[in-house]
């Protein structure tokens, strides 16, 4: 009887360490892993993307190098890492690969260089990084991410940038690694045009494929976007800017507000296309601005920025958006985007993966 | 009889034609003059700035210097000019005072350059245009005003955009000229302050003058924002950014929608302080955003911005800002800003002005 009173004691006492030991873990746990969910949406560009003009093969490889990318993200989300880890890691795949205009793959200068720009943002404490034309840099992601994390500043540009890079010991190239006879044939078509005065250029109108042709060419960037299982967001943006690029001009990419915003309590937002338009609609950030302010869903800010003000104003491009709800936007104007995504809702529940190049 | 019967009738035909022209002249007119309101306001940086500190002949240049550039901007606004010219008119002023951090009196680099940034934006259209880490081009504001003019683009840096300068016959200097004893002094006593390590640093607490001097040595703007007769914004920002910058840093000022921004819709505003925060917060189009989309007043987004979000952050700084009613804003979070305003609220009314450096 002493035995039975004995066991069921030790039961409850066991039961009761047990809900003990659920409740002190809930606690401690609950503010690090606030939810099993992650997503990751990425770009690698917009412009003139059509079916008709592709190959199949072609599609087959632009898929590919999406997939490549999400697949490096989802790695670091899977397993409970940064969205910054993410990021960063789903751009500097795309950075490596020559399909894109960013890192290897750039587009020229009117100069032949190849000028690189990025940005990086963080969503918890509003911190961010970025470069502006640098030539040998070769994940220029990355050093806008040492910008954030080993400086006291946001921006740095140029021969500074390469400098600062080079002191913190990150990877330096020849800028000849950024050469790609591709993006070499599309400067000298571009100079070829645009050397051309305004009256012979009215007298020979394009042909319609060379003006798409030349427009998909002069614009590109890629980016990436992620919310990890602790409910933290991040952005990441990193282009070559515009093909024929004159007198150091920066697009919006590397501008945190314009081409790159992270804000845990609304957003993060990467931005391709006509920079200039995007620059002056401040597009990241006022999308963030609607939802925090204007208490819009991601999806109504980001459809009448992108659908609505941009081409009124005259610009065109797309972008890529999550919210801390995990709610993704990846609206655009132009013909198509490079994009995908990739997110799991709960702890067992499916992963859904979708890339996409063309209008649905 | 019949002759007074023609006096009548002429006097009915005179007046008649009188009423006439005046409603025909308001009609015509009222597009273009919708107002008789004109407010310019103007700042030369914010940060320790204090009245202990300072002797009564050293308040008297800055207020008088301060009048100076409101004088500039007001023969602009009082005939009926632009917004646009005049911030240009009066940013010019002051950039060409070597007593502010922008054109002549610029802060030196750590290598000992001074290295310049603008930005002016017509709210209007939207249209922006900025440049940054300029050496030898005079008045930056107007190669800002002519990049977005002159060009497609809206952001040109360092050669580039003194080549640009160059092509568009702007006034260029040999970089001496923004060589100034008092900002070489600075840079010496930054050098020094930088070169002791930390140990040395935490044993040798500084004076509290001295840690104060050091901080209003560090950073400076100077900014203009108006509002026309005809009811349009404008805002400009110019800068020598920060003492012993490195690595091609870029602070908020050239940056359109942290530093710059202007939109009928909402306000026009010019930032100076901690440039980092201002980034990050993307200040001026965060308080053009919360009036535009969470319909806030002016003073309430501003104060809100600079008063709670910068300090809370760790950053400080002020703005000077200038809605589409004539409702001014300028407040800072440090202990001073250089700032003054200018306005006449109708076509006979008092022309009030301000001018003032200390908290009031």
């Amino acid at each position: 009887m002493g035995q039975m009173v004995n066991i069921v004691q030790n039961n409850v006492m066991r039961i009761t360490a047990l809900f003990l030991l659920i409740f002190i873990g809930n606690f401690v746990l609950s503010p690090v892993v606030a939810q099993d969910r992650y997503v990751l949406v990425i770009h690698g560009g917009a412009g003139t993307i059509l079916k008709s003009q592709s190959t199949p093969e072609q599609e087959k490889r632009y898929k590919e190098s999406l997939e490549q990318a999400l697949h490096a993200g989802q790695l670091v989300l899977q397993k409970g890492g940064q969205a910054l880890d993410a990021v960063e890691a789903a751009v500097r795949v795309l950075e490596d690969n020559p399909l894109f205009n960013a890192g290897k793959g750039a587009v020229f200068t009117n100069q032949g260089k190849n000028e690189l720009d990025a940005a990086i943002m963080d969503g918890r404490s509003l911190a961010a990084g970025a470069i502006a034309g640098v030539t040998t840099i070769r994940n220029p992601i990355s050093t806008a991410r040492a910008v954030m994390e080993q400086s006291e500043h946001v921006m740095l540009t140029g021969l500074g940038a390469e400098q600062f890079a080079k002191e913190k010991g990150l990877e330096l190239v020849d800028p000849s690694y950024f050469h790609t006879p591709e993006r070499w044939r599309s400067l000298q078509r571009a100079r070829h045009r645009d050397s051309l005065d305004n009256l012979k250029k009215s007298q020979l109108p394009l042909a319609k494929e060379e003006a798409m042709l030349i427009r998909k060419e002069k614009y590109g960037t890629v980016g990436a976007v992620a919310l990890d299982k602790h409910g933290n967001l991040a952005a990441a943006t990193s282009t070559g800017g515009m093909t024929n690029k004159k007198w150091g001009r920066v697009g919006d990419a590397p501008l945190i507000g314009a081409g790159t915003y992270a804000n845990n309590l609304s957003a993060a937002i990467s931005c391709t296309g006509w920079g200039e338009y995007f620059i002056r609609l401040v597009m990241a950030k006022s999308i963030c601005d609607q939802m925090e302010y204007g208490g819009r869903s991601l999806q109504d800010a980001a459809n009448e920025m992108v659908l609505k003000k941009l081409p009124a104003l005259g610009g065109d491009g797309g972008l890529i958006a999550v919210d801390k709800e995990g709610n993704i936007a990846m609206p655009f104007c132009t013909e198509g985007m490079y994009r995908g995504y990739i997110r799991q809702d709960s702890l067992n529940g499916p992963i859904k993966k979708e890339v996409a190049l063309f209008k649905n």
